[in-house]
């Protein structure tokens, strides 16, 4: 950035966009360069949740700058950013599982989930928020249709024959899919004029700031739970 | 980028470019981390492989940046990247026969056709789209060319005799030439003026989607293949 704009101190959208950058970026650092000193069974898991980051981190850059000059909600970077790292997120579950048998098949069935969730999504957010009630619905039933998956369906049940390890990792990250994920459509609900299933909730706070929160959690915390599993399965 | 310009949320082809742009730097990132997990036998194709994805990468940055400002199309750039990559995968069908027995001379043969089929067709979309459809013929015959020796040819021979998880590559890759790189025709057809062979369809598709969509296909996808066969390989 050639100029430089002054900050207001009360600008928390501008505090979190460059937060958000800044610990992707460290996350992605951090998650490379732990590589080499990662047990080759874990290396391409550790790998995936550094891409992750990283993908994040540029888009955080680009997103914080775009904020600050044009003071508008970068929707449709957000939307570029999901479209890449939810689906990395569905390769983490497949790695996780694939050495007890999980056969690509499930991989496919998850980034097909998360790609309708995501675009029916981007439409009632950014094209057409007249129906976003409708749009947020069935993105709703393609996200429980994945949080389904990894609590009871094939990922829960594959995760349970591949060692105590990869079963209490397995869980936290179903946490995260159920309670973390959640975040995003209580931002939803909050930037779309007609919110989600006739909520519409003013919590005085900012969709931006909630999404950032959300991105924070589910990518670092996403990746640093595949990193410790990392660590305890070489262990044991 | 300087100027943040802000982009309609129905803007497709800059979704398209913003996602081709990140997809591949991640993609470049993961075959180049990946390299020190990777058997010595197959290292050099998963390098290539993050070459091309890589040389795209860069590509995409400034294809995506110039479609913002300028509105345009950027069928130069498009032409200035396939006549590195499209080589490129000529070298990755060199590198899974070498072993057998390839000669260099089969790979000069898949370069100079690939060279025919990308010059001609660069003047039949860019400098003379009024006989956009001799230089797709001639285009179009050097793809065939390319697409026999890597079916039936001296390609699909040597692969044969590499063993199982070789040949399962190289068929999986012919695929690949035969479906996912016919997708360049069709954007050549939905773009220029005159179509190709007497065809000239409006599929209501812009070229430019066409061609991001077939480049993440050809170049991520065609990488992810020799990765797989680098790790199958490696347990037999
Ligand atoms: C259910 C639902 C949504 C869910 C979005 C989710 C679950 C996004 C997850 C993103 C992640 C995990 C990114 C981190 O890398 C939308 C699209 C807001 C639309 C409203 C309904
Ligand atoms: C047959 C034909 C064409 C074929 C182009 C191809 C096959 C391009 C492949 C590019 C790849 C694989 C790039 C990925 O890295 C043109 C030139 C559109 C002109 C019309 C006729």
């Amino acid at each position: 950035d050639a100029s430089f704009k002054v900050i207001d101190p009360t600008n928390y959208v501008a505090f979190t966009f460059f937060i958000g950058t800044m610990a992707m970026m460290a996350a992605s650092a951090f998650f490379f360069f732990e590589l080499n000193n990662t047990s080759k069974k874990w290396r391409t898991s550790v790998l995936v949740s550094g891409l992750i980051t990283f993908i994040a981190a540029v888009h955080y850059y680009y997103m914080r700058g775009y904020n600050l000059e044009t003071g508008e909600s970068p929707i449709f970077f957000r939307y570029v950013d999901w479209i890449l790292t939810v689906p990395l997120m569905c390769v983490e579950f497949y790695l996780i599982t694939k050495k007890v048998g999980a056969k690509v098949s499930l991989l496919w069935q998850l980034i097909a989930a998360s790609l309708v969730m995501l675009i029916t999504g981007y439409f009632g957010e950014a094209i057409d928020p007249a129906h976003s009630w409708q749009w947020g619905l069935v993105s709703g039933i393609a996200y429980f249709y994945i949080a389904y998956l990894i609590w009871f369906g094939d990922v829960a049940k594959l995760a349970q024959t591949a060692g105590p390890s990869v079963a209490a990792a397995n869980r936290t990250l179903a946490w995260f899919v159920l309670v973390g994920w959640a975040i995003y459509p209580v931002g939803y609900i909050v930037g779309t004029p007609g919110g989600l299933f006739g909520m519409h909730v003013n919590l005085g706070l900012n969709m931006d700031i909630i999404y950032n929160i959300g991105d924070a959690i589910n990518k670092i915390g996403f990746g640093l739970v595949i990193y410790s599993l990392s660590r305890k399965d070489e262990v044991a």
